[in-house]
């Protein structure tokens, strides 16, 4: 008999796929298309470096000791200004990954039903995977999830990426928010509003969230991972009390608390304005990379491979015609020298081969351009043999 | 119908017990002997500070950035190191909990047997509830674990501290540890070995782990918490490839990864010589502060209380006449203006009601006599009551 006999769930977050092509995207000379990462540049390295130098002097061991679970009083009360709530409605977390963990772990029962939009983040798949959940899928279009397609059957809560959407890049019209609240509210299905990429936005910033029309139904989570760094692992759920205090009793049983230090250092970031700045200093350069990408795009792109234009965030989804898989595709593109996201990475369901992932912010400026034509080279040829 | 409807799991994480004497706890005036935290003033604050600036000044936007789940390299080269392992064979986590919570995680499945030392660590037991763990309780004596009273049945794992244990402050003697591994290897039983306190020795070091004794079959838990800071959560695991492969997937999972900056911190403290430092520097002032608590408490229990003088750690256990109940004279305690923590919150399946845990290191050196005094006074009362 072995010593490791593992539980059921372990074979369940075991992800082959994408581990094989992280491995392979990492090979030299690689441009790498298929990042989910901020851009470096953006990140306050002074500031933090000063940010941690104040919190030693100000806080002195508090900002090393064992901590409460809920987050540091400081912010807590920044995260609750920003968003309009209570503090008591903030549970600070290690990054939105741990938010999207613990709301599976108070959740989620054995084969309970989420509804996730197809495509969706694969982060929150992997996630409550652990949980045993079982996806049912909403369509999207260019405007986001469809509402007209919500399901009648009741599910258990109900996942929504509203602003530049991760994959997609879309946005949730105003209308459409309403309809999703009215539809959740009518059930009683509690909404998970994920929120990292709402303040990159281009032109005009987001409609109101689904959380300020449903503020007794929507847990939201946020982050600081795309706006100050995301080493500092510093995010955060907002929801009724009684929630965030569920949810800190499972963090407790997690790792106690978020690190002091780094929510310290955060907290001086808020107080000396870093925050807002890095806000409308990465949405900037985003602006710019974004639309670089979409004229490369415009430029070498085959015809028959579509997108929609982004108005924020990080990425750009490619739609190709039916019978091409991008996964099949995907180690050819490496040898050409370029990676990208294949579509099933983002299907809780199977499918999506015909579709892709880009990003526009991390890929080094010099490479955007060569990385663009190989892939319209590859897809060039993949469409041909296809005809 | 409700919107928030619970897993059933979430009902386990509750601990109203603990948390209602925490609160208790806090009121003023009343002097903490129920503290498991370690003494502030032994945290490096100033060498933190500047491993801070010089993490930033090496690493740059590489300690801001996403990192690898299993670590930064130059933190588990030197825990590999330090360890007599393969760096390949670390997995970084915040804190120590985290582990309990991945290992709980990785492999129970509901309703497995888990073997705990009785008195044993809460935290294990709240990270393991949520995976609906059974517990199978051993004794324990003044040398920790008895090996006799192994139980013949098949248990899933088996939890040891055998390092000045929390709560008894027991050091398991070589012959036992040669026992309990003998115990598990012939029955393919996974050992978890939790030792947060080794380095805390007020004389000699501890004999060697479990660990070192059977490498295919223990998991072994470290931390920073209790040399360097808790604040900044970083702990590890050390077991074989197989399993930190399993670990790290779960915790991809569960928060992506570890705080960076907070490991670059480390790993710089770690080049600096600090950590070492920290180890002789606080098992120095704990061994002065456990000898004046042990006078203390020769000086002012009431006769019928009995501990075992620690020879390392942080805490000492009083085990009172059968039929005190020290979770019911809690509240009488803290009027009188102490507080320690009752035997029943390290008591798996119910009981050690005549048992409780006192710290002799978090406590200000001015109040710990009149701390002592106090609970004297208190317990010499209960005992007249009973007589």
């Amino acid at each position: 008999m072995s010593v490791f006999r593992y539980a059921g769930r372990t074979a369940r977050m075991e992800n082959p796929i994408i581990r094989q092509l992280l491995k392979l995207g990492q090979r030299e000379g690689v441009i790498s298309l298929a990042g989910g990462i901020p851009a470096a540049e953006t990140f306050p390295i002074s500031e933090i470096a000063e940010g941690a130098q104040r919190a030693l002097a100000r806080w002195g061991s508090g900002a090393l000791q064992y901590s409460p679970t809920e987050g540091l009083a400081p912010l807590r009360a920044y995260i609750a200004r920003r968003r309009g709530v209570a503090p008591e409605q903030v549970l600070v977390t290690s990054g939105s990954q741990q938010g999207l963990d613990l709301i599976g772990r108070v959740f989620l029962d054995e084969g309970d039903a989420v509804l996730v939009e197809r495509p969706t983040y694969m982060g929150a798949l992997q996630a409550w995977n652990v949980y045993d959940a079982r996806y049912r899928e909403v369509p999207t279009d260019a405007e986001g999830l469809v509402p007209e397609a919500l399901p009648e059957d009741q599910v258990k809560l109900a996942y929504v990426l509203p602003n530049f959407q991760n994959p997609t890049g879309s946005l949730l019209p105003e209308a459409r928010r309403g309809a999703v609240v009215a539809w959740a509210r009518e059930r009683s299905v509690l909404v998970v509003e994920d929120d990292p990429y709402g303040h990159l936005y281009f032109d005009a910033a987001p409609p109101a969230s689904l959380q300020s029309r449903w503020p007794e139904g929507v847990l939201y989570l946020g982050t600081f991972s795309k706006i100050v760094a995301p080493g500092l692992r510093m995010g955060y759920v907002i929801g009724p009390e009684e929630v965030i205090h569920a949810l800190a009793q499972a963090k407790q049983a997690a790792d106690l608390h978020s690190q002091a230090y780094g929510q310290a250092i955060l907290a001086e970031l808020a107080e000396a304005g870093v925050i807002e700045r890095q806000e409308a200093r990465t949405r900037e350069l985003y602006r710019q990379r974004a639309e670089r990408m979409l004229k490369l795009l415009e430029a070498h792109m085959p015809a028959g491979v579509r997108w929609v234009p982004p108005h924020g965030g990080m990425f750009v989804w490619l739609t190709l015609p039916e019978g091409v898989d991008t996964l099949a595709l995907f180690e050819r593109a490496v040898e050409a020298g370029v990676a990208y996201v294949p579509g099933p990475v983002f299907a809780a369901n199977g499918g999506l081969e015909n579709a892709l992932r880009l990003t526009f912010v991390s890929v080094p400026e010099a490479q955007m351009e060569e990385g663009v034509r190989r892939l319209a080279a590859v897809l060039e040829a993949a469409l041909a043999a296809r005809a």
